[in-house]
C-alpha cells in the first residue's frame, strides 16, 4: 500500500564530537534519502522539542504526504509504528460519516454518522447560505457547527474504539461545493449568483488546528470542480474507477444534487444540478433518512401492499429507497398513471387527506395514535421533477457526444442510499436508464469510499486533483430545450417508451 | 533582479460560459506558466476572495519566492506594481535595526535601529535565557518583546518614510542562533547545556501573523549553523562572498559572540564562541554603543590625549572603536605594556579611583557635575580576554588546516562596529592579525547587507541552506591547547611578536 499517512522508526546518532546540526534538521535528515524535503513546521517544533531531548534519540514521526512533499504530523518517544490510523469522511448536507481506518491493516475499524449540526439553520441548503449571506458572524456560526460535526465523530470514534484523535495522522473529506466553503469559512453565496463559479476548487492540506477542529493531523477535501460539482463527487469517481477504463460509463449521483458524469480514460464529461432532496425522503411530510422504522421496501402483491422497514420496528415514515418502491409498484399496478397521477378507486389506500389525493402506505402505531403515513399526490409531482432532471441531464450529455443510450457500458450509480436502492424499481419509474441490468454497479457512498482509496494510496491525490483540469463541465442553463426536455421526463418511465423497453415489458406482463 | 518578492499584474477572463473554475485556481492558472504550483493559503482566499469579484479581474498579486515555491502574499485591485517594497533587517542581542527595500529601484528607503526590548530582561544575553529557562510563561513575554522590536521598526520606519508595513511583502532576518530561538518562542537553554546544539537550524518562511507579527507578509530567518554560529553569520558570509572566490578568506565578526569562518568556494571551516560584549562597550561601566556623545576616536599625540565623540557633542561614554583606540594609542605611547598593565607615572590621567587603576579619558560635562569617564585596569583585563579568544580561534582554524597566517588573502571584518573601526589599532592590539591592510575588507553590518542582498536575489536563499552543510563546525572544547593559547593571546599585541611585525615596527618608531 501507498498509504497517504505513515510511521517511521528512527533510530538517529545523538548531537556531540562534531556533529552540531539541529534537533530539527537531525531528524529532516534521516528522513531526506528516502522521503525528501520533509516539513517540519513551527507548531510541530514547539510541541515536540523538549520531548526529543529524552527520548535517547529513539524516535516515531507520522509523516502524511500532501502531493508535494511529505509534512510530520506527530513525533513520539520509542517505536509505535505498530498503530496507525486515520479518518475518512463525506460531509453531506444531510449526513456526515466518518470510518475511522487502520492504515496498518487496511481495515475499517469503526464507521459513525450524525445528522449534520448545519441543520439548525436550515433543512435545506438554501436557507444556511442565505442565513450566511453577507454576514461574518452567521458564516462563523455555520463553519463552527460544521466543524463540530468532526470534533463530534472524532470522539464517538474515539469512545467506541478506543482510538483517540491524536493517534490519527490525517482526515480526507468528500464533501459538495457549498459543504467545503463552509467548512473553510467562505461565503458559499458566489455558488448561486452569476457567474454560479466557486470561490475556491481545492485548498489542499491544512493543519486541523489552523482549520479550527482539535485535531493536530492534516485535513484535506477533496477539490470541487463546479458550483454543482463538488469534491464528494470527485472522491466518488475515484471510487468507482470509471476514470480507468476505456469503456464508456455514467456515473450518478443523485441525492440533494443530481450529478452525472459521462465518460472514461480519455474524457470526462459533467452535469450537475439542483435535484431537491427527493432521495433523502426530503419531498415528502413523512420522508426520513434510512434509519430505524424506515420504510425501505415495498411490494404489490394482489392489489396489497407489503412493506419492510430497516430494523423491522414499527413503521414512522418512508426513505428514498421505499419512495423508489412505491412508485414503481403503484405504477405497474395501475395505481397512478404514465403522468404520476393517482387512480382513485384502483386501492382503498388511495384516499383524499387534506384537500389531496394520497396513498396511506402504512399506519404508525407509536404511543397508539394509529396515526396514518401518507405520500402525496404534491409530493409525487416533486419527485418526478427530480427524476426529470437526472434523466434530462444523462440526456444532454449523451446529445453532447452524440452517442445513443446503449452505447452506454457501465452506470455507476452512488448516493448514500446507492447501495440500498431497488435497481429494479429505479429503472421503472425512469430515475435510471434502462439498459442490462449486469452494467449496473452500486457503489453506494462513494464519497466516504474514495476518501477511505485515498489513505491506502497517495497516487490518487494526483489523480483527483488533474480532474479538476479534465472534466468538462456542461452548464445545463446553456443546454439546447433542457426545458422541454425535462417536461418530456416527467412521465413514468417517460413520454418515449422506447427508451425503456423492459419496463413496457414489465407493465404487459403486471397489468394482464 | 532576481527578486525575492514580485508584484504580477493580471488582467484574466471573468467566469463564466463555461469555463466555471474557481477564483482561487483562476489566478493560479495564470501564475503557472511563469510560477509553477503557486502557494495560496486559506488565510488568503478569505481576506481577500470578496475583493475578487469587484476587481473586473484586473488585479495584482504580490508572491514570495520561498525557496521551494511562490506563494501569494497580497491581492490588490488594479495594477500596482510600480509599488514593491520589503524589509531587511538584523536582530542583534542589543540592537535591532531594519531597512525599508525599494525593490523596484533596488534602493534603500528608511532604515532605523531600536534598542531590543529583550534588554528588559537583561543586558546580557545569558541571564535572559535564565529567565526563559523551563518558564514557559517567561519565554513568551521574552518572544513579545522580540516580536514587538519588528512592529515598532515598521512603524518608525512607516512614519518615516510613508510606505506601511501592508505594503511590503516580504521581512528577511540575520540573526544568532539565540535570537532566533527567542523570536519563534524556543527556549534556547540548549544552545548553553551539553551538547550544545540548537532545538531548530532553520524555519524556513512563515507568515507574519503566524509568527505574532502586525504582518501580512512572509518572514524568513538565515539558518543557523550551531550553538554560536548564527543565522547573522551565514547572512554576513553572503555579504561577503568570500564563498564564491577561491582565494583563502577570513571571515570575522567580533561582538557579543565572536566567529570566525576559514575558506573559500570549495571549504568553508568556522569557530565560534562567547565573546563578550567587548566590543558595544559592554566591558566597561562607561561602555556605550555607537551613539551620539559616545568616545569613538581616541589619539595620543606628545602625551595628550585628542578625542573626538559621535555627533561631536559632549563626551558620555565610549563605544567599541573608541576602546580600541584608546588601547591601541597606550600601548604604543607606553601607558600600558605588553600585559596591559597601566604604567603610573606615564601620563597624569593615569590615576587610582576605588582602589584600582584607571585612565580618565574624558569628562562629562552634563548637568554641570563634570564627572570623570573612566577605563578601568580590570576593563583592560576583560577585553584582553575577549581578543584573545578571537585570535586563539583564528589561529586554531589555521592550525587545523596546517596554514601560516600569510595564506589569508583576505580578511572580512564584519559587526556594527566593523565599518568605523580603526584598523591599524585593531591590528595594533591584535585584535586583527597583522596582514597587508589592503587585504581588509570593512563589511559593517554583514547580517542586515546580506538581508538585503537575499531580497534582490532569491537565489542566495538556496546558497545560504547549503551552508548548513557545508560549513565544518569546530568545537572550541575540542582544540588542543586551546587555553593555553590563549593565555598567550592575551598578551599586547601577541607574546609572538613575530605574528606583528609592522606593530613591532610602529613600537619602534613611537618609542624611539
Amino acid at each position: 500500500m501507498n498509504l497517504i499517512c505513515r510511521k517511521i522508526y528512527l533510530e538517529l546518532n545523538p548531537p556531540g564530537s562534531g556533529d552540531a546540526l539541529a534537533d530539527r534538521e537531525r531528524i529532516l535528515r534521516a528522513l531526506r534519502p528516502q522521503y525528501g524535503n520533509v516539513i517540519m513546521s513551527i507548531d510541530k517544533l514547539k510541541s515536540s522539542y523538549k520531548l526529543l531531548r529524552n527520548t535517547d534519540w529513539k524516535l516515531t514521526v507520522t509523516i502524511v504526504n500532501n502531493g508535494y512533499a511529505w509534512e510530520i504530523v506527530r513525533i513520539e518517544q520509542g517505536d509505535t509504528t505498530d498503530k496507525n490510523y486515520a479518518y475518512a469522511a463525506d460531509l453531506g448536507s444531510t449526513t456526515v460519516v466518518m470510518q475511522l481506518v487502520d492504515l496498518n491493516s487496511g481495515k475499517v475499524i469503526g464507521e459513525e454518522s450524525i445528522f449534520n449540526h448545519q441543520i439548525s439553520f436550515g433543512d435545506d441548503i438554501l436557507s444556511r447560505i442565505i442565513y450566511a449571506k453577507d454576514n461574518d458572524k452567521h458564516l462563523k456560526e455555520i463553519q463552527e457547527c460544521t466543524l463540530q460535526n468532526f470534533n463530534e465523530l472524532m470522539e464517538i470514534l474515539h469512545s467506541k474504539t478506543g482510538i483517540p484523535e491524536e493517534e490519527c495522522g490525517v482526515l480526507i473529506i468528500g464533501g459538495n461545493t457549498t459543504m467545503t466553503h463552509f467548512l473553510f469559512g467562505i461565503d458559499p453565496w458566489c455558488l448561486f449568483y452569476t457567474p454560479y463559479t466557486p470561490a475556491f476548487n481545492s485548498i489542499g492540506f491544512i493543519k486541523g488546528r489552523t482549520l479550527g477542529l482539535s485535531f493536530d493531523g492534516l485535513v484535506y477535501c477533496f477539490p470541487s470542480v463546479a458550483n454543482y460539482l463538488g469534491g464528494d463527487i470527485i472522491s466518488g469517481l475515484l471510487s468507482s474507477e470509471l476514470y480507468k477504463h476505456h469503456e464508456l460509463a455514467l456515473f450518478m449521483d443523485i441525492g440533494t444534487n443530481g450529478e452525472m458524469i459521462l465518460g472514461n480514460d480519455e474524457f470526462l464529461l459533467a452535469a450537475a444540478g439542483a435535484a431537491g432532496p427527493a432521495l433523502e425522503g426530503g419531498i415528502s411530510k413523512q420522508g426520513m433518512k434510512a434509519s430505524a422504522g424506515a420504510v425501505d421496501s415495498v411490494k404489490i402483491v394482489d392489489n396489497e401492499m407489503i412493506i419492510t422497514t430497516i430494523n423491522n420496528v414499527d413503521p414512522i415514515g418512508i426513505c428514498g429507497s421505499g419512495i423508489i418502491d412505491l412508485l414503481a409498484e403503484m405504477f405497474l399496478e395501475g395505481w397512478i398513471d404514465y403522468s404520476g397521477t393517482f387512480v382513485p378507486g384502483k386501492s382503498q389506500r388511495i384516499v383524499m387527506r387534506e384537500g389531496e389525493l394520497v396513498v396511506i402506505y402504512a399506519w404508525e402505531h407509536e404511543s397508539g395514535s394509529h396515526e396514518e403515513l401518507v405520500f402525496r399526490q404534491s409530493d409525487i409531482y416533486k419527485f418526478l421533477d427530480t427524476k426529470a432532471a437526472a434523466n434530462t441531464m444523462v440526456a444532454f450529455l449523451l446529445d453532447t457526444l452524440g452517442l445513443e443510450l446503449n452505447g452506454i457500458q457501465r452506470v455507476y450509480a452512488a448516493g448514500a442510499f446507492g447501495a440500498h436502492l431497488n435497481l429494479e424499481s429505479a429503472i421503472t419509474i425512469g430515475l435510471y436508464p434502462d439498459l442490462p441490468r449486469d452494467r449496473f454497479v452500486q457503489v453506494g457512498n462513494g464519497s466516504l469510499t474514495g476518501a477511505g482509496l485515498l489513505l491506502r494510496n497517495a497516487e490518487l491525490l494526483t489523480t483527483a486533483e488533474s480532474f479538476i483540469d479534465k472534466i468538462v463541465y456542461l452548464p445545463l442553463a446553456e443546454a439546447k430545450d433542457f426545458l422541454m426536455k425535462m417536461h418530456a421526463a416527467k412521465f413514468l418511465p417517460h413520454t418515449n417508451f422506447d427508451l425503456y423497453p423492459s419496463v413496457m415489458e414489465k407493465l404487459k406482463q403486471r397489468r394482464r
